[in-house]
């Protein structure tokens, strides 16, 4: 298809389908002719890709270009498609907070001990959670423990839905395609969710 | 204290400091003497919650001041300081994002049937969580059941301990002003801890 095609089928107008090939985001099309240029399913199934990471996940063009690099890699393992895309996703997440200090640091690894996540330590997320601490203590309302364990209960509860969902596909492609999506749009889903649970838990338990 | 001292104790800029007060997001000094302002502690501290909702909550400038207003507002009861706050908070979630369908409204509902949420068909994380059922089926990827289900139980479970951790303060403001922090900085810290979960169960599983 040509490109006002793509456009009307992705919903995306053609100069914003152009800028997303020149920042490498999206494979050029083929030349056919002196000026005719040709897409295909590809391009239009890696647009509704990036649409999602946009609007959904509220990722910069620089994150979004960063995960579609690791997609696009046929070397890359399942579990480095998940470590790389996690650092790109989460580059968007702390850029503009400051560092977590090292007694926040230290909690978050008491979290994690406490869960029985071995390994972890040079996972981006330790580094996101040691941030929220430090921004709990500074807004004057420092956070329990037992806090702390309760939400990393119910992140190992998502994790085992979005790992589940992921062990049900049979392609690389589509697992790693998946883990990225899932990834982006899960905070996104969790955030509704818990918005509706925290309403529902208020007026169940009459504080007023 | 006068705003340079404020300033330097709250490690924002005093010019940063003067437009928060042209915005109304932060009450105006008190003038004593032809140029003097003098500010107190509750400057001080109205200026750490504007910087965790900022920095962390990545929140706009708009959503700040819907939510502070909620807070200064002394004849709001605490549902509906949170009813009000998520609206001005989720504001920003769903921004760009087209409506949710009404095929996925029709899912979320019967994720709330399910999940025994009654009540709650005018949150506005309905409509969020509606509009990332979209996404994902926009993406190639649609979401079974199953997986919004245990998203649900993960919510209610942070939800819990959100509602815990207010419970035990007695000042109302301190309970308002807790939730509202806790709903920005929540969704950080379970992004966070969601991405340590997912490396922590991918390796367990040895999904490769």
């Amino acid at each position: 298809m040509v490109i006002t095609e793509l456009a009307e089928l992705s919903g995306i107008p053609a100069p914003t389908i152009k800028y997303y090939v020149r920042e490498g985001l999206l494979p050029a099309g083929e030349r056919v002719g002196g000026n005719r240029t040709e897409y295909d399913e590809s391009h239009a199934h890696r647009l509704k890709l990036i649409r999602a990471m946009l609007e959904v996940g509220k990722l910069s063009i620089g994150a979004i270009s960063g995960v579609l690099a690791v997609l696009d890699d046929p070397d890359t393992t399942i579990v480095d498609t998940f470590d790389i895309a996690q650092r790109a996703l989460s580059r968007d997440t702390v850029s503009g907070i400051s560092r977590g200090s090292d007694a926040a640091l230290e909690r978050v690894d008491g979290v994690l001990d406490r869960a029985g996540w071995t390994d972890c330590a040079d996972n981006p997320g330790r580094e996101i959670a040691a941030r929220v601490v430090d921004a709990f203590d500074r807004a004057g309302h420092p956070l329990p423990d037992s806090y702390l364990d309760a939400y990393a209960a119910s992140a190992q509860r998502m994790a085992e839905a979005d790992l589940g969902a992921i062990a049900e596909l049979a392609d690389p492609t589509d697992m790693a395609e998946l883990m990225v999506v899932g990834t982006v749009l899960g905070d996104t889903l969790s955030a509704g969710l818990r918005r509706i649970a925290q309403a529902y838990i208020t007026t169940e338990r009459r504080i007023s």
